[in-house]
């Protein structure tokens, strides 16, 4: 990879909120950040092959998607607005019966496609068929953190964890050290503490991470506490899960146990705040788990129930929801709210050394925003304006890895138009095979 | 103006929830429009002088703010995170009473320049020294409702009533037929009953209609109590004000009987999702509003506590808002969402006969938004589409009183680089102003 040399407006590190580097640079050697200062400090023995000089633009980490499950861009408006047993029953569970290994690896394309446009440079996913999920993410020139969804009753369980193993064996360190991969136990309603005790122990022996949904809905609080007369923070506590790192998506329902527990542990937590509003889950009470010393970072969840995977939305979203929450418009400000979706993330994902914040040695995974547009003058305060103001179509650049991947708005790696052609016509053929399944019923 | 006909993928109408017309055209006529039906469906003696022929975008009627404070864009981001009051009295208002009427002007026009942006065609405005909103609404391009912001405490109300009324005689029907005006006084707790009287008065005489915040924060409720012993609503009503067509701005807190009185008496109410969420100032009832058979259109509110001017992020926040508060995931649906922002808000505005759907004789005010993006794939349901998925930035295309003001996100009716030049400069020179200020104190 050609070294870089990015030179802009400002260098928003997210390494202490002070930390601002106006007028700054960033020098980029092959695939990490090399120095980080203002404008003429990189070291002379520095000769880039390539200078983007912007004096408009922000340069800030790309935003850590810390839940997602990609492939459900495919599902996008397919249903919309319906209680949330409903839709799953009647519209998203048949029709993802129905998906093709080929169906995952051109939805998780489009995924990719549309989180780069919007300045997301890591994903943490869970689905099925992980090796073509894996796939188009290497060829998207993406950071992803992988896990094959499972359910754990009965023979099934025992399949998804096999093919687990033998993802994480075939992928972890894959696309040249831009896949990891964790074990996805989906969630306690739909994993007893048996399987969830041989995933763990399984997670131990190939010392890789957990990720699962925790303590999402009111029904799910109810079905645990009726079958194990715990909570399900509780009950993965006493199962052993928080011996491993673990990635728990939503947490929304949280007793002051339950955030102890969370902290304590240092669990990543993946917070959703537009799905946890479109399917009336809930808010998570995310301004007491950062007091409580918890580990947050942002997620989109998939696009079924978003509809986007705009990471900006949900910064946004974070703080406005959690100003109204708690009553208190100074509650979770821009610079925690955007910390959550950068270095937070890296966090939550165990992976702080490698990458979230804008300092020498990490990897290279940085995104410029074009600061020149009526909704963002006049500027006084650079994290406000990029929380409450900006949106995902002002990313203009994004490097990871050390290579650009989208310049002035067009992805690099991806052809764009062919990827939305596919996803659509998957889209309708899925369609067309779940109303053929319908009639054979 | 030169006659245009737009070619589309769809046609929006607005005009009831099954009225799209797939692969549709509209024509304009001067300032109106003509036709609307399917492609080849216009009247063979309408010969355009310019076609618009975008088979990937949709068509819908431009988005109605139904309340904000377009200047207030010079304080975009000058003080966030705050609590109300403090927001208020230490940053807010020392610095509006620094305003001049240029800098009005100016942030006006940025405020316009980003509301074409978004897709806005109108907006109502209260503030202050409006002749100069108004130039700034005209030299856009942009449709307004413009008032004069009142506080009706001794002689300073004395003063704005009658500046009130000069503004209204001078401006109504102004700028060929697109400004029209109402009274603005500030809200109850600002306008004693005595004041409004004579308001109401006054908006008899010249038959115009007031705009007013109502029911705002629980500060309001419980200080209105205490004077009056009853809620604002109720207060409005014995005071006389629903005898005319009101624009009330927020009602957050509202019992039965204040909610019935605004369906009573048609009020419009312009519901500002995103200020209320980032001032903690609480959630509307709005499906409770819509279920009374209220008539509810949608504002951004201020760009100070929003913070943007941006109605597609309104009309999200209105429908995961309501979905969540009533813990009910099919509630407020999406077309119910996108006609708050077009038809509803001209219900609002009492501009439903000009404005807010596409059907022929009403003001050709139209937008393109270009579906041809990666987070628009693939394509099921359009309404789905445009409230879950999109952002403003697909907007493409503006069309305001029959003339194209914005064309492949291009302004054509402004100098955006002047106007974001000029913002940053009234901006910094309001700041020193106000350093100045406090050092004299
Ligand atoms: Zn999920
Ligand atoms: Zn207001």
């Amino acid at each position: 990879m050609a070294d870089l040399l990015i030179k802009c407006m400002a260098v928003l590190t997210m390494d202490g909120e002070g930390d601002i580097i106006h007028n700054g640079e960033i020098a980029v050697r092959d695939d990490v950040i090399y120095h980080v200062g203002p404008s003429g400090s990189t070291p002379g023995d520095f000769s880039p092959e390539r200078v983007l000089d912007y004096p408009r633009m922000v340069a800030l980490p790309g935003f850590v998607n810390c839940h997602t499950h990609a492939a459900m861009t495919l599902f996008r408006g397919y249903a919309d607005d319906l209680p949330l047993m409903q839709w799953l029953n009647e519209k998203i569970w048949p029709l993802e019966a129905l998906l093709t290994q080929e169906d995952i690896y051109k939805g998780t394309l489009l995924c990719c496609a549309e989180m780069i446009r919007g300045g997301t440079t890591t994903f943490a996913d869970m689905y099925v068929d992980m090796g073509r999920v894996a796939q188009a993410a290497d060829e998207s020139g993406m950071r992803a953190v992988l896990s094959r969804g499972m359910v754990g009753f009965g023979s099934a369980g025992e399949k998804a964890l096999a093919e687990s193993i033998e993802f994480i064996k075939q992928w972890y360190g894959g696309a040249g050290g831009r896949v990891a991969c964790m074990f996805g136990p989906h969630a306690p309603y739909t994993c007893p503490p048996e399987f969830l005790k041989k995933v763990i122990a399984a997670a131990k022996e190939l010392d890789v991470a957990i990720h699962i949904h925790l303590a999402e809905t009111n029904d799910e609080i109810n079905e645990i506490n009726e079958k194990y007369g715990q909570t399900p923070i509780a009950l993965m506590e006493e199962t052993g899960l928080f011996e491993l790192p673990v990635l728990a998506a939503h947490c929304v329902h949280l007793n002051d146990n339950d955030i102890a527990t969370l902290a304590r542990h240092r669990v990543g937590i993946a917070h959703n705040p537009q799905s946890n509003m479109k399917l009336a889950s809930g808010v998570a009470p995310v301004t007491r788990l950062l007091e409580a010393g918890a580990v947050v970072g942002l997620g989109t969840d998939g696009a079924s129930s978003n509809n986007n995977v705009d990471m900006l939305e949900e910064v946004r979203a974070t703080a406005l929801l959690q100003k109204l929450h708690t009553g208190d418009a100074s509650a979770l400000p821009a610079y925690q709210a955007l910390y959550m979706a950068t270095a937070g993330g890296a966090r939550a994902l165990g992976m702080q050394d490698q990458i979230g914040r804008l300092v020498n040695g990490l990897k290279a995974d940085i995104i410029l925003m074009d600061m020149h547009k009526p909704h963002l003058y006049p500027l006084f305060d650079i994290y406000a304006q990029i929380v409450y103001a900006a949106a995902s179509a002002d990313v203009h650049t994004v490097i990871i890895n050390g290579r650009v991947v989208m310049e002035n708005r067009r992805v690099l790696t991806l052809d764009e138009d062919v990827i939305m052609a596919e996803a659509q016509r998957c889209a309708e053929l899925l369609v067309q095979r779940s109303n053929i399944a319908k009639k054979q019923q």
